[in-house]
């Protein structure tokens, strides 16, 4: 392995687009957890798919590792240089190539991020639906096969990627996928590169799935006396097929922070935040037999509203969530935990972490995708303390374990990177050797986005 | 490779439950298709995951080809046995294994055949929707990532397949997936082994999504003056959002052999049969939303109703479309093709497959699952004359070189098998040879399902 020398080509191929600065390397070394800084030997910045092939050709040539960055937004240290080696920064592949109305897809390049996305599709009456909450790029969000609060209605990106080009550890180019809606052709290569986390290649075009601009939206909350009856409630919702956009579960912890931080005075108890697409008089009777459901399970009156302004104040709370808890605790950081169970599982894993985090010495308000079963514990840690961290990781430790006890996952969305490598084989068993295989087969070198997701040495 | 080796330790593994019967291993060398017959020298009958693993270890020490097969219903060829080896029918492992309401999903062997399941389901008010026509064992329908009607609303089953058990090539088994609703915990093996067609290993177990049985249904049937007034009311219909449980569209010739077959007077152009599930209230106004922009494309009147045997009147015409298609020309075989394309493609696909047959000798109907893009011609031959075969055979080699110019797949939802095999390397690219590659790394032996989806030689 000779980074130098691919370095030195780097630099001779891209001019003032390949860089060592400091503050650039150390840029894209960082995380948003508490990883300590690992940074890249270099960054480049291709503007096409023909450079990103060049630049993987010179790293495979001399074994250099190669590691995709998007918005820097991944939580589990996904683009993170841990053997060291080239950052390929997508910022500069941002543009939409192609907006196909009449097929409800668009083509773009892996540095658009999901805002400027649907800012571009505004005036065509379509959207791009997944939304993890970061305004995360396109590309980033496919390779850790990100979801959030709508997924319960329009799915992940697993069912929104409908193809993908990739360059290859070796330099060759791919395209997945057809533009045609569903296929029998073969392996299907695009949900093999969907949450692959540029272990396999580098994606340098997308094709996506779009929806079309609900014509009528309703929304509204509810509070519930405890966990289990607001999970028994959108279990009987989906039962019921009530077509759900978005149900988000806050905890009692939570809503106290929403309510310190919006002024809005919420209950001292777990609540369900609703929404539903379509007509306007579909939208009003799915929100009506909700209310029904919730009343049933000793709920708060739903109150639901299908005006813009309201709708815009619900989902700020939900949005700005991470920041209420944030300032719920003066000068903390947080640790975002992840998992995914069973629906059936639910209330008792939600009860179950609510538990453990409440012997432990930290906060930690939950909030969770509860039509999907995903939740998520913001444990917030005072930065002065390193025994505050500890804590997190035992908390984040045994969620995890809890997750795989119950039939679940150990991540819902955010991904494996390097922060979840420990419980892949337990979720796994022999697959993940089978994950390491297939990796093999496609990256004898171990270049692509070393150190993460397969079996290691 | 000691195919006879192989042979004789199964019989003392299985008794009676291995045969080399002629007749057995000619019922397992057929196909529905024109392909000749290719028996197997073996078939075994597992019980067990346990057995299915024994065999495939058998079979792996002795280089011997392994074959699944389940009901046989393929249509291009996948279980035919072209190097000889052995067949492992699933028949005997038909149990469904448990049914969890609360999470709405099932776990189930793969012999478990469609209606089976569903006949199993009905206590609990959910069912299973993916419906090939055929009544298809789940296993076969897994690994041909099959499709059909009901695909347009509730997906195919890449979207119903939530995990899977799997022996692979050198004995050992993985699991794959877990039971929580999504995952961004490594690579998709799920997704990589639907439609992998037995080419990577044999599916033991799989545990699949359950959708409510939609408390009300309407239905109905409406003709167009064209193709391309028919499509653009399936196109606005989709953009609109409104939630179509199917939408099917058949030819002029179709029409003509439906009324042929069933009494029904239906006029001599293309029509759509629709379904809608939800609400009795919403599936009211989902029809007549439809009704309506039925009507501003020059469609007749949109007859539908919710009364159950009405409707059922309707699907059985769709669902003996087949034979009423076979019935239109007398003592003929029928060769059914199968291509997707996008939708802003799809008139023009139809239009003109509908000139080539025109111009061939033999009459050929077209149907289709509209809201996929997808479409079949049913190619209808004279046994006795074999230049029918070889006009169908150029008839269907167009149709998907058509498909693949406009950016669609040889095939929509029928698979590869060795019947397509000839479109892949136009189809993929590169990405055929990949997926070669991690075929190579799974079954360096080349014994599971050989001559199949992947480059051969």
């Amino acid at each position: 392995m000779s980074v130098a020398a691919a370095l030195e080509a780097l630099d001779a191929f891209l001019g003032e687009r390949f860089t060592r600065s400091k503050s650039e390397l150390e840029q894209h070394g960082r995380s948003e957890s508490y990883f300590p800084l690992t940074p890249p030997d270099g960054v480049a910045y291709p503007e096409t798919a023909e450079e990103v092939q060049r630049i993987v050709q010179i790293c495979a040539e001399h074994a250099c590792p190669v590691i995709g960055w998007g918005a820097g937004s991944s939580l589990e240290g996904h683009g993170q240089a841990v053997n060291g080696g080239v950052t390929v920064d997508f910022t500069r592949m941002n543009k939409v190539l192609e907006i196909r109305p009449a097929d409800m897809d668009v083509t773009i390049q892996p540095g658009v991020t999901r805002e400027a996305l649907n800012e571009e599709l505004r005036a065509t009456g379509l959207f791009f639906p997944v939304d993890p909450g970061a305004n995360a790029t396109l590309g980033g969000m496919a390779m850790t096969r990100a979801s959030g609060t709508t997924t319960v209605r329009y799915g992940s990106m697993r069912d929104n990627v409908l193809g993908l080009k990739a360059v290859l550890a070796d330099g060759r180019t791919i395209e997945t996928g057809t533009r045609a809606r569903k296929s029998a052709a073969g392996y299907d290569l695009t949900a093999l590169f969907v949450g692959s986390e540029g272990t396999l290649g580098l994606v340098t075009e997308l094709t996506l799935r779009l929806h079309g601009i609900p014509e009528a939206v309703s929304a509204g909350i509810c509070a519930f006396p405890d966990m289990g009856s607001a999970v028994t409630a959108v279990m009987e919702t989906i039962q019921m097929g009530i077509p759900m956009a978005r149900i988000e579960f806050v905890d009692a912890a939570t809503a106290r922070a929403f309510s310190a931080y919006s002024g809005m005075a919420m209950a001292d108890s777990p609540h369900l935040l609703v929404e539903f697409n379509g007509s306007p008089e579909s939208v009003t009777q799915d929100a009506e037999r909700f209310a029904e459901i919730v009343a049933d399970n000793g709920g708060s009156p739903f109150e639901w509203s299908t005006r813009e302004e309201e709708r815009r104040a619900l989902w700020a709370l939900r949005h700005n969530g991470y920041y209420a808890i944030l300032a719920s605790r003066k000068g903390a950081r947080a640790v975002v935990t992840d998992i995914c169970v069973p629906i059936s599982r639910l209330a008792e894993a939600v009860e179950e972490t609510q538990a453990d985090i409440a012997a432990s010495g930290i906060p930690g308000p939950i909030l969770g995708h509860v039509g999907d079963g995903n939740f998520h514990a913001i444990l917030l840690l005072d930065p002065d303390k390193p025994e505050d961290l500890v804590e997190a990781k035992r908390l984040s430790h045994r969620m995890a374990e809890r997750a795989l006890r119950m039939g679940g996952t150990c991540t819902g969305e955010h991904g494996v990177g390097h922060g979840k490598l420990a419980y892949m084989e337990e979720e796994h068993g022999m697959g993940w050797q089978v994950m390491g295989e297939i990796k093999r087969a496609l990256d004898p070198q171990n270049i692509m986005n070393p150190g993460k997701l397969v079996p290691q040495g």
